[in-house]
């Protein structure tokens, strides 16, 4: 089977990768981060994930992007609740957006390959429902991976060419769901929310939570994860 | 006087590299990384330099690119000496190469650029004495260049391009000493070395060291910087 390098946040969308990468035959690498993020709970859930799934292993590394400040998902800037989603897709960057984060994430995922001789690179990203993030694009894919081909040893050598697979960034949330389901992907253990509780329980009210129960509401069901009551 | 980030190693490229920026009227923010390198003195060199040239900060992030394995400068794997640089330039990748490290830095250095409005990032890379490493070549920097600007808010609203800046790139070893004595820089305080001391002397015979030693002599004049006798 060949290697691939998976980024998994333990939410709904890198869940549902993860059981399409092994899907298509993968030995999975899944690469979590605690990157100062207030959600450290999905750092449990990402284990959770990996875990239930078996991947062949799983690296958590640390970086701190709090030294950089500016985002509601790094800083004590209050997350947004109860936001006017309808316009979701469009180019207003929220507040919870973290400077080049995908940037970073793949960058750490391009060293790994590199290593393992890996040629694909899997990322959760999604430009439908993707809340605003310039580096959910598939324009900024494409850029990435003609640049992490020439960053590297195989695009030097011409050995190994790098693949960054996006195979969710055309869905909406409820494709994304649906085929989840199809691959019989366990949401309750996963988590998507901004803004959770100690225990991970979600808040149902920030722009996630309310991304992924619209989601689960078009895809005909509703979502198994915990959610904060009231 | 615009902001820029720098990447400053504490090196003699990259001290260079800041003379130059500053010399341009730049207002400077540079940052180092810690990333497991054996040659963790020359963090010690990084401060020194900042501080004798009283950047407006210097960040220092701490990554570990130790988990990925795989290079002389972060293993136990012994750094080459005495390799015959005669072929310096050509494509073989020695062992000293970090897989993707450029590119790391290059992302933390993008996200603290978006932090601060800064349009410009410096990178001392050089592509005709960069010992034969991917991501020192001109097409990988053009490449890094056009994905970050898709990567960012400046990218999405127009507002702030990002330049990936590298006065260095088409200079020989010798040609960097020699701007660099123009702009009074002294190179006793830079560390090169891939293997010092750890008092921060350098080896004198690993491939950075006869680069700069070669590069001193082509120059016309010796390294001031402290050398391990014998």
């Amino acid at each position: 089977m060949p290697n691939a390098v998976l980024l998994l946040s333990g939410g709904l969308d890198s869940t549902t990768l993860l059981a399409d990468a092994l899907h298509e035959g993968f030995d999975v690498h899944a690469m979590s981060f605690r990157y100062g993020q207030r959600h450290s709970t999905e750092i449990d859930a990402a284990r959770r994930v990996a875990a239930a799934y078996g991947v062949r292993d799983h690296v958590i590394v640390d970086i701190d992007l709090r030294v950089f400040g500016a985002s509601a998902l790094t800083s004590d800037i209050d997350v947004p609740k109860d936001r006017d989603m309808s316009d979701a897709g469009d180019t207003t960057i929220p507040i919870t957006y973290v400077p080049a984060r995908n940037t970073i994430f793949l960058s750490f995922a391009l060293a790994w390959a590199e290593v393992l001789g890996a040629g694909d690179i899997f990322i959760g990203v999604n430009a439908l429902d993707y809340s605003g993030y310039p580096d959910c694009r598939p324009e900024y894919i494409a850029a990435y991976e003609r640049m992490a081909n020439l960053a590297t040893r195989g695009g030097v050598e011409d050995t190994n060419r790098i693949h960054i697979r996006t195979p969710l960034i055309d869905l909406t949330k409820a494709q994304i769901i649906r085929r989840g389901l199809d691959l019989g992907v366990d949401y309750s253990i996963t988590q998507s929310c901004y803004d959770p509780s100690e225990s991970g329980a979600a808040c149902g009210h920030c722009d996630a939570c309310q991304l992924r129960l619209k989601g689960f509401a078009e895809a005909g069901t509703s979502d198994p994860a915990p959610y904060i009551s009231g």
